[in-house]
C-alpha cells in the first residue's frame, strides 16, 4: 500500500467584494495550494491575503502553487475559449510571474503549477495546448511541478520534457471509463459523502485503481488528491478526509 | 554640462487587436523602454513581443523596465483611480511580476519601473500610495531603479527608502511654474516640434533649468527623458531628438 | 405625519460565480429595487434572474429601476474614477438600456433609475457630471424618476431638467452635519440595529429632521428609504424595519 | 439578374484610445452598418460617436443594426468559448439594449442584428445557441432583421420563428465547398482585389452561384453583401464595389 499522499485544494477563489470558499477552514487540513492568478478568478490582493494566510500555516512545509486559469472571470475559467497556443503560453508565464513577485514580497516561493476548470480538459484534448503550458511552465523554472490529470496527457507532455509531475486524482468527484471525469451538471458527477471520498482516495492508494461511474475499474496511481474549497462544507469534507486517511495510515505530506 | 542622459520611450501599448505607436520605429532611438504590463494597456502576447524586439536591440545595452498603470483599459490609465495604498501595493508587484517572468523566459532582466498616465501625478500627490508603489518595487527588487518626476515626491520617497532613481524630464511636454506638467488637453501641452524639444532638453543638460509655459524658470535635473511613443511622428521626432542631442555633444545611455 | 414611503433596496449584486446579498429574502419587504447593470456588480444573467424574482413579487406593484454605478467590478463602483461627462453619458445610457431589453423580454419597465457608490457621491460634488447622469436619463425616458441624496444637488439639478425626482435617505446610515453620509469604514457609519434604523426614518416622516452623528439636527424630507442589500443579516432587517414602519402607522408602497 | 442589393460594413470597432477602421471613410458606400456593442469592441462612447456619424448619413435611409459579440475584448469576438445558451440569450439583450438606447437618444432606431466573429459560426454549427440569439432578437423585437451566412442555419431558425432575415454574402471572403468561409489564416482566404471582389457578387447577382476556392459552385442568393471595415484600404475598397456594382446596374440600398 501507497503510504503517503499529498492533498491539494484550490485557494483564494474570491474576487473583489466577492468571496468564495473557505480558505481559512481548509488550508489547515492540505499540503498543498494551488492560488488563483487573477485570470478565472481572484486578485492581487485576494493573492496577497491568500499567502499571507499559507505563510501562517508554512512551518508544516505546506506547499504554494499558481492555479492558472483562462481569462473570464464571469464564467470562472469553466468554458473553454479557442485559445491560440503561444498565448496560452503568454498567459502562463503571467500569471505564474504575477503570484510569484507576491510570493517573494511575502517571503514565500512557488512550487508548482495547475491549470484550473476548462483549461485543465483542454490541456489533456490538444497537445499544441499541453505543449505550450509546459514550456511555460519550463521556462518560468525547470523545477516547477506539473500538477494534472493522474496518467493523462498533460503529464506525459510534461515529464517528456523533463519536467517533474504530480498525478492528481480527485476526492469529490467521479470518472468515466475512459479515466475522465463525470463532467459537473450531470448526475452523480460530485461525491457528496466525504466516506465515500475517502473510500475512494483509498481504493488508489491500495489497489492502484478506482471504480468508474459505470462500475468499470481503471488503474490508477496518484501523487496528490484534489480536495475543492467551493464546496459549502468544504473545511468539514476536508477535515474528514484528512482524519479518514491517516486512521487509515496515510501520511499527508507535499513530498519533494 | 551634463554630457549623458538616458532617453526613453514607452512601448507595449497595444492591446489585442488594437495597435498602438510605433515601437519598432522608435526603440533604435533610446536607451531605456517602459513595458506597459495589461493593466493599463498590453497584454501578454504584446508583452511577450514587445520583449523580443527589445532583445534584438539588446546590444546596444538597452534597458528594460515596467510601466505599470491603474486598472482601467478603456481609459488607458489616465482617468485617477480612488485607489487604496494596499491595493496598490498588490497591482504593482502582479504587474512588475508578470512582466519579469515574461522577460526571464525571453532572457532578459527587468532594471527598472515607471509608473503611467493617472497614477504618475497620484504618487506626487499621494504620499501613501507614493510609499505603497516604493515599496512594492523594493519588495521585488531593492535594486530596481524607479523612474519619476525630476526632484518630485516620488523620487524622494524612494531615496529614503534606499532605492536608486532616475530623475525624469518630459521633452514633448510644457511645464507648469510649479514643476508639474501643463494637463494633456490645455493649450501647449505638447511640444510638437523636434528642435524645440530638443532644445528644452539642452536647456536642462547645460543650465539645470527649464522655461515653464508662463517663462518662469525651473530648476531641473535629469536622468533621463521621456519620449512619447502615441505620438503620430513617434519615430521621426525621436530620431530628431537623438541626432540632435548627440550633434551637441551629448552621449545617449541608460548608464548603470 | 407623513403616511406613505417607498422602501428601496439594491439588488442583483451578484457577479457570475460568486453570490451577494439575500435578494430573494430581502425583496418580500421592499416596494422598490434597484438592479445592478454590470458596470460595478451583476452580469446579464443575473440582471435576467431578479428581473424574474422581481415579476414573482410585481403583484404588489414594486417599482424596478437601474442601478447604475462605475465601470470597476473589482472596486465594487466604490472608489472615485475621474470620469469625463460625455463618457458618464454614454455609461449611463447603455446600462439604463441593457437592463431596458432585458425587463422588457421579461415584461417589465423600469421606473427609476439610482447612482451607485463612488457615483453617488460624485453627482453631488461635480454638477457637471450630475447633468450628464440626468441627461442621460431624461434622453433614456423623461419620466424615468431620479433616486438621490434628499434635498442634495443631484436631485435639484434633475428637477431643474423637469425630471421627476424621489428623495432619498438611508435606514441604516449615519449622517454627517452637512447632510452626507458619514463615510463607510469611519466609526458609526453603519446602524447595526433596526430598531435604532427604524427611529431614525420615523424621526423624518414625523417630525421632518434626522439627528446627525454629532448631535446637529438636520431638516430632511424624504420618499424614499435605502436598505442595503450586501448586510449579512439584510432580510431579518428589511423584515424589521417593514414591521416598525407598519406598526407606527406608514404604509410602505413605490407611489406614483 | 437580381438589381437591388445592401451592402453592409461592421463599424465601431474602435476601444477606448485604440482606433479600428476607417468607420467615416467606408460609410459613403455602405447602406447598412452593423455597431459593435462593447462586449468584442466598442465602448459606449464609441458606439455613441459612431450613431452620430450615421445620423449624419441617414438621409440616405442607412440601416443601422447591432453587431453582437462574444464577450472577449482581447481576442476581439475571433475565439470559440463554450457560451451557455442562456447566457447567450442575455448577453444578446444586454448588447441590443445598450445600443438601442444610446440610438434612441441619438434619435436612431436600431433595425437589424449580425453576430460577429466566433459567434457567427457558431450559430450555423450549433442549434440551441442559434434558438437563443434568435429569441433573444424576436424578444427585444419582432421586426428586427437577422444578418446571417446565406442560406445558412441562423436564419433557417430565424425564418421558422418568425423573424425577417437578410442573408448575406462576403464580397471579400472564398468560400469553401460547404458553403462556410476559408478560414482567417488560410491562403487564400482574403480577396484582395475589389474587382474580383466585385466579379463575386456579380456571379451571385446574376446567376445565382459562387465559385469556392476549390472550384465547385455553390448556388447561393443573397440580400445583403458585407464589406470588412478592418481592412486597411477599406474606404477605397467600398468605394470600389460600390462604383463598380452601380456600373453593372445594381441599386444599393437596405431596402425595408
Amino acid at each position: 500500500m501507497q503510504t503517503h499522499i499529498d492533498l491539494n485544494c484550490d485557494l483564494g477563489e474570491s474576487f473583489g467584494p466577492w468571496k468564495m470558499g473557505n480558505d481559512a477552514g481548509v488550508i489547515p487540513f492540505v499540503s498543498s495550494i494551488n492560488i488563483a492568478c487573477g485570470f478565472h478568478a481572484g486578485d492581487s490582493r485576494t493573492m496577497q491575503q491568500t499567502l499571507i494566510l499559507a505563510k501562517l500555516h508554512g512551518m508544516r512545509g505546506l506547499a504554494i502553487g499558481a492555479h492558472t486559469g483562462l481569462p473570464d472571470l464571469r464564467g470562472f475559467g469553466r468554458r473553454e475559449l479557442a485559445l491560440d497556443a503561444q498565448d496560452l503560453y503568454c498567459d502562463t508565464l503571467y500569471q505564474l510571474g504575477a503570484l510569484a513577485a507576491l510570493a517573494k514580497a511575502a517571503g514565500l516561493t512557488i512550487r508548482h503549477i495547475k491549470p484550473h476548470g476548462a483549461l485543465y480538459h483542454m490541456l489533456e484534448q490538444q497537445p499544441k495546448l499541453a505543449h505550450s503550458f509546459v514550456s511555460a511552465a519550463k521556462d518560468f523554472s525547470p523545477t516547477l511541478q506539473i500538477y494534472g490529470l493522474a496518467q493523462g496527457k498533460l503529464l506525459s507532455c510534461a515529464a517528456g520534457l523533463g519536467m517533474p509531475v504530480k498525478h492528481e486524482i480527485f476526492a469529490d468527484r467521479r470518472y468515466l471509463p475512459n479515466g475522465g471525469l463525470v463532467p459537473r451538471g450531470q448526475p452523480g458527477a460530485v461525491i457528496e459523502d466525504a466516506n465515500i471520498a475517502a473510500a475512494q482516495v483509498m481504493q488508489v492508494l491500495q489497489h492502484g485503481k478506482l471504480t468508474a461511474l459505470d462500475g468499470a475499474e481503471l488503474a490508477l496511481a496518484a501523487d496528490t488528491v484534489c480536495i475543492h474549497g467551493d464546496r459549502a462544507d468544504a473545511a468539514e469534507f476536508a477535515a474528514a478526509l484528512h482524519t479518514q486517511l491517516c486512521a487509515s495510515g496515510v501520511r499527508i505530506g507535499a513530498g519533494t
